[in-house]
């Protein structure tokens, strides 16, 4: 079974270009859908996606209980906006989805400013940006809009004046539809990479792992057979990821690793946060691998521990699940001025950004399936290298070449206790020389691989079953 | 069994000034009892806090072997001083008992300066200070005044000069005193709470600290049933807490959480000093809890790791008892140029620092009782907190409020093997927020309690036994 | 079984001086002979410092099988030069053995000067010096000198300049030499000093630790009995180490501690790699006794994880043996510019860093020799040291004198969990005042010794049995 190292070498600058624009027009191509946690906007946003990898698309129907949680009926809007007395439309949900809280009930009305203004919502710090807001459980209405919009209005009509009021919508019974891709591996066992897609008109969030994502699936379905499964979850955040959940229970053992991804898209750096267990407990292969995989990319990563707010490693992270699950973003939530506004567009995402994130990934991803423990066949002394062509002849430098080092590295932690990974994290060499020089050992009858393997199959993939597969998009 | 939350709500900031003054009242008023590690100072002490709250007072008899130590006999002193020739008086007992040595032997005499020396005492670096001194166990005498007084009077007698010498002191057959405030609680699981009562003369250590446990006493007696019985010991330092060890022997394993409290009204910074355990193995709920609620109140805390020198928590701490108490104090001994000293004095202690003791030691015990062990009961991903009425309804915003959070971060460490102060310690959260969230939880069932909780009583109490109990002060 | 504490006194500094001068002495004796991995340069080595203490000497034949190695022939060179046409000398290895690579093959030539230039060895960053290089297993020839001759002799004579090359050596069967010195103890318990003997010409690198481990050899001959045996190694690096790692496997349970020693004579700071197991699991003995005798003589310290690279840690540390063994040096190998160059002469190597050198390694030896565990046999409460004359008899200065303090930390540790070395390092006092206290609280009955001995002996030595030893050495 051939095992695949991480690939070394530095990517060329004209092909990083070139990807950056790919992956910055595929943003651009999945923006304007009209996402929310249901409704055809998810299903553009999939299909979209579909058409570069092989996506098996889910519905489950609303009412459907999943775990403590119910799915709710599909939102679906006509029109809606705000007008003034001689018709002119002072918001328009035409003109842009974020105008609209999501999951409004149905208004008609015509009210004073002053009473408006308890279904408006501005960002009086930042004047320009309209707010993205949601209720998609308490029955009300509400528009967003700039808050120099606001205070212009006030100024030309006083807040005695009348505005018309026009939410035409309504929650129907329907389903909620999420996205799979499955890259087989030689084993079960999973890695599994989950991006929220319900966010409309936000382009870092998260029009930017979608894409970042979508083209990683399709290297790795070109590439060869790795040896861990990678799943990847493209679904509505929070009741749609509970709802994988729910019906993935059965295959759940075989997640290995996992990462939530976030705001893939703007120029900050890279932020990881760590999976519950590795947080309370010991640290995880992925909180591991993450930290590795950017030093050796040469990135900068600032590493925070897992708290239960957040995107959908809170229901990963849950305890009852407990996966292993962490999660990769550029700037995280909550800590752009753009963040959950109309600012987040097209501009505030990146090619070049976008680019080094899908190496990131990649590297994170070839690093926790490269990884495996071995034993030192050889382990009274230093095994004679030399002999076996493993060793520089010429002595007296200090340390000598990196592969070298890297093959005494591997030789004196492979004591059946430690990991490839371990050795790139002690050693300070890039995995990449690790894996080179295992490999290299083992052609020799250096090392023995003790890498712990299921005993059994871990599962029948059963969870994906027919049933759940739906080709056709229904109309709306 | 209702659950007593920590109290959240901001201190008014008159009351605070009147708790202040109530407390310095009560430092003033037992500062002038000629406390020593017996003798009718110490009971004269004791009997003022008595009018404050119920005490217990044990009498041990001389001559009792209290674990490897023997109670000393009495110490009476009728008269002490130095005169020079003409009869007046150089230092005199009747002005501080910090001028005569502790346990001083009787003398009678009458010497060259040059040979009265090696029984004076004073502190050069501090010339105008009188120090404190002790000679429990070394039969001597020997008299403390100021540097300054001292090189006066060689300027005046010369170094051939003679000097009176009278300590008309006695060791008799008697008793030690110590006294004890026992709060009953829900269970008869303990928080001991430690003031050394054998200090003369000295404001800050340790008047300071049995005013503000006296006060703590009264609130927990006059407020509402806590979990924990808070059990006060007020005993001379070293064999005074040895002759309470050796007698509480039987019930020491009811002890839960402690600390020794000394030098509470100066104006420097919380100092705490962690418990032998909490040093050497994992920090106990003691350690975990005073730091929290230092952080919750918003004051600076310094932690520093046991040491078997100090106060009472040597013994405490000694390796066969290993009790999990902790000593929470502001200037630590030996650290402010006052200490042991005739500057020690009302004016170095502080109405506003011994309230805010008084507020910590009460947040932490309050801490102490209100953690807790708790177990979601829907663990799978998030419970859907928005329809029982806990999750704000308006989504967009990150994170949330105060509330929600704590929610979130109780549901996700509620696996049984986390507590609250856990959750406290992560989220950092307030205590008190978390202990609301957990409460708010368990009424809407999606919380069980799993606070380990002894499954016997835990003993009688037969150590305070009527024997044990002295309600008359006997004459000297 | 009377216990060596730890010296405490200050060295004098006219001795200090004198032994600087004695050490610095023996380096220059031994600097001369031509060592290399074989041969009589490291047996004339060995005969000198076998002048100053017993030197059992062992002789490995070429051919021999020592773990996955094989003992090379002996390399034997009777002369060696590069010379111009007209005889005329560029480089001689009569005048340093650093001219020629170690085990260069016989070579009879003439070549101009383009095409010898793959055989020549220099150091363009520093001129001046000739570096240091072996090829002991690739069969070549090769000379160093420095980058300035080459430049010269390519301005005189031109690439195209015809040399003479010479290199009349053989390589013979023969034997790897290696010499021991065991310090008998009261058990059979070993520290191991080792300290690789195969580097010629070079002074710091490793002539100087040659020096420094021979003079504690004697003085611990020619002190009282420790209770640890202590032997010294000094063996050709790696191979070398190998063949007696090989020969000794038998008694390897015996060593309880151990040190490679290399560069002790420069005037950088001390640097300490941990142990193997010390690095990935936990301090070993030897580790913290390094940092906590560097500390109570005032020495900085730099402390290094283990890494698998360096000298013959990297044999005692492979997975097999994974001996307590860890590195003092002053400067690490590859981090001073004279490392493995003609510059590391005896100008680098001081009198007063030898001194110190040596001062540290007996105070390193002697804290793991005084280390203990011990019960406190009156652990409830402290016992009353004042009536055993352990306590100062004055009360009420803070803390009290050093050894007092070192009384309460001895006693308050000694719970038959904590050794002597853990009171040290936790209550900041130098190793020697616990270890003075320990034996002052065990004179007063009120510690017992359960310090870890084994139950049976823990070999017989046989390993240097009479068939190893050779005392006369062979000539060439």
């Amino acid at each position: 079974m051939p095992i695949v190292a991480p690939q070394t070498s530095s990517p060329d600058p004209v092909e990083v270009d070139a990807l950056g624009a790919r992956l910055h027009g595929l943003v651009a191509e999945i923006l304007p859908h009209r996402r929310c946690i249901t409704g055809d906007g998810l299903r553009q946003t999939l299909l979209a996606l579909g058409q570069r990898v092989p996506l098996r698309i889910s519905e489950v129907p609303s009412g459907t209980r999943v775990l403590d949680w119910t799915i709710p009926k599909e939102w679906r809007v006509r029109e809606a906006y705000l007008a003034r007395e001689d018709g002119t439309r002072i918001v328009d949900w035409a003109d842009s989805p974020l105008h609209l809280v999501q999951y409004s009930v149905a208004a008609r009305d015509r009210m004073p400013l002053w009473a408006l203004r308890a279904h408006l919502h501005t960002l009086p710090d930042h004047p320009d940006l309209v707010p993205y807001r949601t209720s998609y459980y308490a029955p009300t209405w509400g528009f967003c809009l700039s808050q120099r919009s606001l205070d212009r209005l006030a100024e030309e009509i006083g807040e005695g004046g009348e505005v018309e009021v026009v939410v035409d919508a309504e929650q129907v019974d329907g389903s909620l539809t999420y996205g799979e891709v499955l890259v087989p591996g030689q084993t079960e066992e999973e890695i599994l990479l989950s991006a929220h897609a319900c966010h409309p008109a936000l382009a870092n969030d998260n029009a930017s792992s979608l894409a970042v994502a979508t083209a990683l699936a399709r290297r790795l379905i070109d590439g060869p057979t790795l040896r861990h499964t990678v799943r990847f979850l493209f679904a509505p955040g929070t009741v749609g990821a509970l709802a994988w959940l729910d019906r993935a229970h059965a295959h759940l053992g075989q997640i290995r690793h996992g990462l939530v991804l976030a705001n893939l898209g703007d120029t900050g750096g890279f932020t990881y946060k760590r999976s519950r267990r590795g947080t309370l407990d010991q640290l995880l292969p992925v909180d591991r691998a993450v930290e590795v995989a950017l030093r050796d990319l040469g990135h900068g990563l600032e590493v925070r521990p897992f708290t239960p707010t957040g995107y959908d490693e809170r229901q990963f992270g849950s305890p009852g699940f407990d996966l292993p699950v962490g999660r990769l973003t550029r700037t995280p939530h909550g800590e752009y001025p753009e963040y959950h506004t109309s600012g987040d567009d097209l501009s505030l995402v990146r090619p070049e950004a976008l680019a080094a994130s899908l190496e990131a990934l990649e590297t994170i991803v070839r690093t926790l399936d490269g990884d495996g423990v071995y034993r030192n066949a050889q382990p009274y002394g230093e095994p004679q290298l030399g002999r076996r062509g493993l060793y520089a002849s010429l002595g007296g430098l200090p340390n000598g070449p990196e592969a070298q080092q890297a093959a005494l590295w591997v030789l004196n932690l492979s004591d059946g206790q430690h990991s490839l990974l371990d050795v790139a994290e002690r050693s300070g060499l890039p995995f990449a020389a690790v894996r080179a020089a295992a490999d290299r050992l083992a052609e020799a009858d250096l090392l023995t691989d003790e890498t712990p393997r299921p005993t059994a199959p871990v599962g029948d993939g059963a969870t994906l079953s027919a049933d759940d597969l739906v080709t056709d998009f229904r109309s709306p």
